[in-house]
């Protein structure tokens, strides 16, 4: 699949089938994450699939209630380590660095025939607590991984030229 | 070009040839950003598209006099606004959801045969000053963008075990 066809066809899934998730797809998922770019390569990303039934049950809890977190195969649980390393621009790379890694892996999902959806709203220590991740490493986001069960909406994005500027700052 | 497979190519390019960026080509590129997802779909990336060869030059002495900024046709300057969100994990939203659109436009630069880079290392004063940004404006990247006129190197990266965990963390 091209890359602006995976880019077009990415959504927040919220409602996943009962379906298997192949380990060869997932693999292939977590490839691309291993693949992407980071400040001075510092590979910062650690991720924790899970699939165990009852501990995804126990996301959602620490998920604000979010119910397709459980109902997704596994969910990859996107960390980071190293988080004191600053560029010099003066933002943390961390962040940066993971967000292109779950981007990645976003893209390859709809590739497979599969989606995803980025959470943020968690609760960082209780997820740390459920899966023993130490309190020096950052969760960085929820990756809720399978099947699509329902269509894409038709994606709301602010046209080219409100977020494009040619050559300098425009108010 | 399969997502994959441009996740494969892409390299961090630091020397370009002397060829003309094709607007048509850069759209695409700027697309794949519009498309991306963020939090709350706020939106809060704004692309500054740099062509012209004096303010290219600038930027390289904004950014620690790295060449390959100023021989790249075009430098877009990753940008956001509405930076004080934060998501309920306590991260800020902006870092990760410019990065989300950085990545896309990585990968379709590839899919155009076009390169790019990564650019962490400017200040961010010197950039906010050529121009024109407000000083409530974040300056999250440079992106130089133009045709490749080197190989890509062999990638450098941690094997799969050490960065993936099965269902709980493991030290």
């Amino acid at each position: 699949m091209d890359v602006i066809a995976a880019i077009q066809r990415r959504f927040s899934v919220r409602k996943y089938g009962p379906y298997e998730l192949e380990d060869e797809k997932l693999k292939r998922v977590l490839e691309a994450a291993r693949l992407a770019p980071s400040a001075r390569n510092v590979q910062e990303w650690r991720f924790v699939v899970v699939r165990d039934p009852e501990m995804r049950e126990a996301l959602v809890d620490a998920a604000n209630g979010q119910q397709f977190i459980g109902e997704a195969p596994a969910v990859i649980v996107a960390c980071a380590v190293a988080t004191e390393h600053v560029m010099p621009c003066g933002l943390h790379c961390f962040p940066i660095d993971v967000a292109i890694a779950m981007a990645y892996m976003t893209l390859a999902a709809v590739e497979q025939g599969l989606g995803t959806c980025w959470v943020g709203a968690f609760n960082a220590d209780r997820v740390r607590g459920l899966l023993s991740i130490p309190s020096d490493v950052i969760v960085v986001g929820l990756l809720p991984i399978g099947y699509p069960a329902v269509e894409a909406p038709p994606k709301k994005r602010l046209p080219l030229d409100e977020i494009v500027m040619q050559e300098r700052w425009r108010d």
